[in-house]
């Protein structure tokens, strides 16, 4: 299940005005194109009309504000890099969704499919320019803007997050047409991919006036702790919580062939036959469900789920490592961990 | 053709500097994923090996340059935008060829025809983020770091020109299915589209410590200058130079039915049974070459073509006043008009 509440450390009352703040900052621009962008995350229908579809999950703008206020950092100061981290995420599952062409996402008809793929990929665009305008507009409008180096500090960072992330697409993509894949290049495509948690956790502590050297050891926190997080959501798309079915996005990276730290696993220790069955599955152009039962039926055989899950506990220890080496109190760590934990178990 | 020279106000010198400081920038980080954007900027094949492929059009990167020239800037200190700039249209080209399923541009495959158009629209991600982060990069290496505050203002323009070029995607996608398209939403399309030319004049102008009103005034001649190039492209896709074909770029946008000056004049000006055909023509899903014949032969009979290019000329006017604004000498004045021509007739 996905995580659509609140963070520990947070109060509904923040996360409300984060919400307010996500979606004043989309809707003061009055354009079609920012209609979809609405649409997108869940505050209007298809036409821009006004729905209240389920909540989102808003981890990783909440992340940024979880820090910032662990170091009693003021939210005025972190809510613009909220903003700015929540669109990054998000641009990155409108371009996915036409990637991976997922035609629904929370249970809501995806940009590509509702507009088509050319849409899509501007819209993505569009909100990837957004979410560093947030920053550039919003600490106009505040009272006690950062100085412009921290500004500056803040953009870098979101920048170089969003090029780690490129870099390991670019090796996902290119995983998925292999059969040969080692659980070190899965684990190095979750790193990329866990830097947008590790910029999260920067952006909080460049908000609040972090230390360099506490900034840090806040990027290796949340980077660490989305690393354990993507290599947990293929292993929830291969095993769903009980009673669940898979979700079309869970069915679209499956039958797109992703490998998962199980599967690389599997590929990697299961005897010759088992070795030479996935590899006839993973010639195939797309796999059906039958494929995917078979997948999963070899990796109960190899024992890949208790070896993967193994090495995201040990992500969480490496999380928390980092953690201590920030100096919060006790009771500030203890809430980042248990959010980090809520983090890394949802969808 | 498109224009692959110097243009009037820089030397051969200066654009081999900028050659390589953009290779150098690119060529900096060593994955493959920066291979696929080498490729796509004509240095390496796509194995990645070097290639001496055709030069191309960098008239982008060198209009920073020229401007910053012009004011008597530092070339040192405009590179960085220069490289900033010419990413960003590249970035802009990568999704373009996705969207419009563009095989070829500059005589060779494309990336989403090469790789799948899962990892263009990531690679494309990767040059968006690149070139922001080319600022903050090779700002860090001069001597003569601008200060921060006009780093953040270049950055702050970057993301809102590339915003402006959302808002007219938006519209120019969804013009391709209605018949119904006015030469008003033409030119407001184009003027979005016209404000990355419009940053360009800008930056080199923040480059070289132009004064509010100066940069203000830059823009507007950098937009409007690429307002008329962005209704002339269309002019040339319809009107191909005597003695060339329709490249595979120029064939994608008539076939896809992006909208052009021209035939929104004939959509307005024609007479019933002219607008009835037009009408049936863009009721198809894709247009075939007989289709793109019959609709230049139209346009022939409304004089949409004369039209389209008074427009043009009305456009470069508001440029040169523009221009004239600035308050520079004759002669840099002279020679950034030349280059505003040689912009607007190249392709």
């Amino acid at each position: 299940m996905s995580f659509t509440g609140t963070l520990p450390g947070l109060t509904s009352e923040i996360t409300d005005q984060f919400e307010t703040a996500l979606k004043q900052f989309v809707d003061s621009r009055d354009l079609p194109l920012y209609k979809m962008m609405s649409y997108h995350l869940g505050w209007v229908d298809q036409n821009g009309e006004p729905e209240a579809s389920a909540p989102q999950d808003r981890t990783h703008g909440q992340l940024v504000l979880n820090v910032a206020s662990a170091f009693g950092g003021s939210l005025e100061d972190a809510m613009p890099y909220a903003v700015a981290v929540e669109l990054l995420h998000n641009f990155l599952l409108v371009h996915e969704d036409v990637q991976n062409a997922n035609t629904e996402r929370d249970q809501r008809p995806t940009i590509w499919w509702s507009w088509g793929p050319a849409q899509a990929i501007n819209a993505g665009d569009g909100i990837h320019a957004m979410a560093r305008v947030s920053v550039f507009e919003q600490l106009k409008r505040g009272d006690a803007s950062p100085d412009p180096a921290s500004i500056s500090e803040a953009l870098e960072a979101l920048d170089n997050a969003t090029l780690e992330i490129c870099e390991g697409d670019y090796l996902d993509i290119t995983y998925q047409e292999r059969a040969a894949v080692s659980v070190n290049e899965i684990v190095a495509v979750a790193r990329n991919h866990g830097s947008l948690f590790g910029v999260a956790a920067k952006l909080g502590g460049i908000a609040a006036g972090a230390s360099a050297k506490q900034i840090e050891a806040l990027n290796s926190f949340g980077s660490a702790l989305g690393t354990a997080k993507n290599l947990n959501i293929d292993l929830k798309a291969l095993w769903p919580s009980d009673g669940t079915e898979r979700t079309e996005v869970q069915r679209g990276r499956l039958q797109s062939k992703k490998k998962s730290i199980a599967i690389a696993h599997a590929i990697e220790n299961g005897s010759p036959t088992t070795r030479r069955r996935l590899g006839e599955i993973f010639m195939k152009r797309v796999l059906d469900p039958t494929d995917v039962d078979e997948v999963t039926g070899i990796l109960a055989e190899t024992e890949s789920r208790r070896f993967s899950e193994a090495k995201i506990a040990e992500l969480m220890n490496e999380a928390e490592t980092a953690l201590n080496q920030v100096g919060l109190s006790n009771s500030d760590n203890e809430s980042l961990l248990s959010a980090a934990k809520i983090i890394v178990e949802s969808e």
